[in-house]
Order: structure tokens, then sequence, then C-alpha cells
């Protein structure tokens, strides 16, 4: 049976009066309040399993001021907006962990140096220690993982650990070759999506879904961790260092193709193409403001946002298929503020650019 | 009840006659050497299970021509020389697929080229990949770990990961302070001595071994791991590269203070120590025939191989507390094994060093 739009808390986002993201966000998170502070007061207990001299280092990484959008999505995902238990606490802790231990792991492979506003450990610590702890953090996550009855969480949270790790490789492994719109495709769903569909996957079960209604939840989580990973692609080339608090730019700084490049290229004239190639493939900041002309003249950035608006359609759609019994009002919410996101997202200004990549 | 000694298939090593130790390993290996057939062979298949571009990193790692000592220790303590099912198998499988990704690591962190006689991977590709394979790689350890019926094996597996990680970390984070002797032992055991635990431990469990009796044979295992890894240390320091086949004197390098050293500057007068702390601070190859000089008028080699010995009592001892109705014959054997490699182990000659170190 299909659930009726009749029963969710909000219409369409396209019809609704304008509301900022950041009220959204909040309407967004009000209700899951308790259950987010659960899942940081089970993270902050997780510390005191390590080490006493690597303690203060696991510390770090866990008390990351991120938005722990994943363990919201189980929360979400798992009704907890009206109630939960224990056991959707520790699905929100664990997938958290394993994001902060791929977290740690990637800022040493962009050499980033800050993340939420704060200095990211590769760049306060030697890299070797950082690889160690990503791993302790791996370790121990499936160990938590380990302590539900059946074998299901761990065999699913280990099955995603790899997929996003595999992610990673091949986008590396691409290097500065340019992929098919498939292959981006292929490798985000791997290195983001995995996370948020397992997120909605453990969420929902542990919410007491069905089976089957799990399964259309996970597919949601899929497509909306797709549509976030181009967001947060766009954000790296078009927004600034100061709204985001991290890094920028990396993408470009390692030559990666992301999805505003790919868009750019399919939309410049062959003349143009092999000269943007060239200067990718040999980044220099000197080339910012050169580059966004491109982007501004092919107008990368709208159909970069038109590709996010039309996969949260998908994520939506999978909502429409979930039965009756499984609320799922709020995920349509976080839907929808993505695609506020990215519709109100504006090009960065070239000072910005110019103080990033000096 | 104790075991007898008469149950033994071979008297204590000490009243044998001589035996070499090529002729002593084969001994070992020959009647488990269907079991590590059907490990290695697990080991293969996993390689199918990596994505296309990933699988021929995966299936270099795991092509790995080690010794694959922790699978033989899951097959001698689970019995594996007289009969054994696929669950010991798994195990053997699982657990040198967790030893290898922390080879991956390692290699990363010590900067090491060769490891049994071929490139590591981290000189091949670069870090970044490597990282992400040795991630990959624990995933998909703990993800057959989940195909037991039971979350025994995973919470088993995942909590020695997360000490393997730690030990490497603290000494790491130790650098190039001088640790005491427990300082030193409570990495190794850390580092290394865990998984030979824990091999022993499972191997012992699903050969049917009562639970006090697997915790013995753990007990074993945790003693030989860490005789194995001052053996290890102490290879770094006196062996040749031509005889282990992987790169050598990085200890010495890289400042680590590991038991050879620890003794020279207890056996060193005042007036000795101070330089050799400063030479080890800045390590340089120039040093290297000074610093042999001072470790065979103190008689480093000697006084190392008599702790190895002594750690290696202990392990047999372990083993004496085993009911008879656990056979452990076997494992004595390679408590004796190690015990004729420390003994026979000579200080490389100075070609050698000269070699490796230019």
């Amino acid at each position: 049976m299909l659930a009726s739009k009749a029963n969710l808390a909000q219409p369409p986002f396209q019809n609704r009066e304008p509301i900022t993201p950041t009220e959204m966000w909040h309407q967004l998170v009000k209700p899951c309040q308790g259950f987010l502070d659960d899942v940081s007061a089970t993270l902050q207990r997780q510390v005191e399993t390590f080490e006493p001299e690597i303690a203060n280092h696991a510390q770090y990484v866990i008390s990351n001021p991120g938005k722990r959008l994943r363990p919201l999505l189980v929360g979400l995902a798992g009704g907890a907006d009206r109630c939960y238990d224990s056991s959707l606490v520790e699905i929100g802790a664990i997938i958290e962990m394993i994001h902060l231990a791929t977290l740690v792991h990637d800022d040493i492979l962009d050499a980033a140096e800050i993340r939420h506003n704060r200095p990211t450990l590769s760049a306060m610590l030697n890299n070797d220690v950082t690889v160690l702890l990503g791993d302790c953090l791996f370790a121990h996550a499936l160990k938590l993982a380990t302590t539900f009855p059946t074998t299901l969480v761990c065999a699913a949270v280990a099955q995603a650990t790899k997929r996003v790790c595999s992610g990673e490789i091949l986008q590396t492994l691409n290097g500065t070759h340019k992929p098919s719109r498939t292959e981006y495709l292929r490798v985000i769903e791997m290195k983001t999506a995995e996370l948020f569909g397992l997120s909605c996957d453990l969420g929902a079960r542990y919410g007491s879904a069905c089976p089957e209604a799990a399964e259309q939840v996970r597919n949601f989580g899929l497509a909306l961790g797709t549509a976030y990973q181009i967001y947060d692609d766009c954000l790296d080339v078009f927004s600034s260092e100061k709204a985001t608090g991290k890094s920028l730019g990396t993408d470009l700084i390692k030559g990666k193709y992301t999805l505003p490049i790919l868009i750019l290229l399919e939309e410049a004239p062959e003349n143009e193409k092999s000269e943007i190639v060239s200067k990718l493939n040999q980044w220099d900041r000197c080339h910012t403001n050169w580059l966004m002309t491109f982007m501004n003249r092919h107008q990368v950035l709208v159909k970069s946002a038109d590709v996010v608006r039309m996969i949260l359609g998908d994520s939506r759609a999978c909502l429409s298929l979930v039965e009756r019994s499984h609320p799922v009002a709020a995920l349509y919410k976080l839907s929808d503020f993505l695609e506020l996101k990215i519709t109100e997202m504006a090009p960065r200004e070239t000072s910005d650019w110019c103080q990033l990549l000096l």
C-alpha cells in the first residue's frame, strides 16, 4: 500500500512559504535533539575505552563539531523525533564513528588543514599517528556493532565501510583522468551515499520498519547522499571557507573531476576544452579568476543545482513507496532542506578565492 | 587437571638431537599444510569481492609470500594437524587478512620499500591508495567475521585490531623518548602479541577446546608473540637483509628504542650512554660500525636472546596448564622453533650494514 501525502507534516517544499535554511535546519533537528544528545553522550563514553595516551586524540576526533548528519538520518529514519530506544542511539554512534574515522584518513589524503573551523588531526600530529588513529576508530566502531545480538549490524557496517573506502580508492586511482558522469556517480555513491543509505536502513530497521520499508528508506538515503556529495563538490568550487569552516578548493588543487568540472567540459566549446583540461591538470591559484569566468559563462552552478534537484526528486519518490505505517515526513524535510541549500548557493567572491588559495 | 608431558610428541627442545631451524619448520608446517592451503585458497577467493580496479592491489597484498605464522597458530591451536573444519579455515583467513592490513599501513609508517623480497605496496603506489586499501582489508576481514553465527568472532577480531593499532600509536608517540622495559613490553604485547593470542584463542575454541583451555592457549600465544617481536627487533639490528628478505635497520633509522638498544643503555657505562643516545637520536649510517662495536662489547645479542628464551619458557609454562584433552604438542614445537632461531642468530657482517644503509 502506498503512502498518501496527506499524512505528511508539511506540504512539498515548492508550495511552502519561504523559509531560511537555518530555520529549516532547526525545525528538522529540534524534535531529534534528545536523540542526538544521547548519540553524542554515547560517543563521548567511548573515549574511555582508548589507551590513556590515545584518549585525548580520540576525544579530539569524537568532539568534531560537525552537523552529525548521519546520526540525524538514523534518528529521522527510526522515528526518534517521537520515541527511540538505546539500540537506535548505538546505531547512530557507530555510524558517526565510522564517518569520523573516514574523515581522519580523508584529511591525510587531501592534506586538509581545517575542518569545522579547527585544525585537522593530520595538521596537528604526524601522519603516522593519524593513520593508526583512524584504524582504531574503525575497529572500535565495529566492536560496538558486535554488542547487538545478531551479526546483522556489524555485517552491514563492515560492508558499508569497505564500499566507502573503495569509492575513495577509485577516486584516487582515477587521478587526473576525466571520468564519465556514470563513473563519477559510481564513486560518490560508494564514498558518500553508502553511509547515508546505511544510516537510513539501520535507522528504519531499529525504528521498527518492516524490511521492505527499510529497503525503500535505504534507497532514499542513497539518493540523498549522492545529492549531498554533489552539493559538497559545488561548495568546494563555489562557496567560501568562511561560510563552510573547512578547507576549500582542495578538489581543484588535486585536479579532481567533480560534477561542476564535468559540466564545464560538456558545455565549453571545443577550443576552450583543452585549455581548461591543461590548466586543471597543473592547477595554480593564478588560474582561479580565469576558471570562475568560464564557470559563470556556462552557468555551471545552475546546471549542477539542476542535477542535485533531480536526484532529490528521486529521493522523495523512494519515500512515496514506503508503507503508511512507517513515518517519513521528517525525511522529506531533509531532502527539502538540501534543495534549499543548493538553490541559495552563490558563487564565492574573488577575494575569498585569493585568500584560500594563497 | 594438568596435562602430563608424556602425551607430547617430542621431548623438550633442550634434550633433543640437534636439528636445523629449516628442518624444524618443515616438521611443524607439514602436518598443517592442507589447512594452510585451504586458508590461502579462502584468502584468494576474497579478491573477487573487491571492485575490479582494486582487485589487483588486493591480490598483491593477499599473495604476500610471508610465513603465514598466524594461520599456522590457528591451525596448531585448533588441531588442524589432525582434522579441521571450514570454520577454522575462516578464522585463519580472517586473522591473516587483519595482519596483512596492518602490514600495509606499517609499511607506510616505516617507509619500508621491501618486504618478503618484493616491493611493498606503499613503495609502488601512492600513500593515499595504500592507506585506503588497508582500510578495505580491515573492513573485509571484519565482514568475513560476521559470517559466524555469533558476534563472538567479530568482537574478538575488532578488539584485537584496536589493540594492535593502539600499540603502534603508543610506539609512534614515544618517538625518541626512551621507554622503560615495562613500557616497551606493553607496546609489543599490543602491536604483535595480541594477534598471536587471538589466533591461539579462536583456533583453540574452534578446535573444540573448552573455554579454560582456550584461555591458556591464548596466554601461550601472547607470550610467544612477545618473544617473536623481540626476536624481530633483534633481526632488525643484527641480521642481514639478504637473510630476511625485508628492509632492515629501519628501527635505528627511526630512532626506535627496541630491546637491544635498551639493554645496550643498561649495560654501557655512564660516559658512553649520552653518546649512544645522541647518535641514536640523529641516526646516520656512518654510526653503524661504531654502534656494533658497543653491541658486541656489551654482549647485547646474547642478553636479548636470554630474554627471548625466558619468555618462551613462560609460553611453555602456559601450555603445561592446558587440560590433557586438548593437544598442544605442536605448540610446544613452535616455541622451540623460535628458541632455535634466536639461539642461532649471529651479528650481521659489516658489509651487510654498509649495503643496507647506503
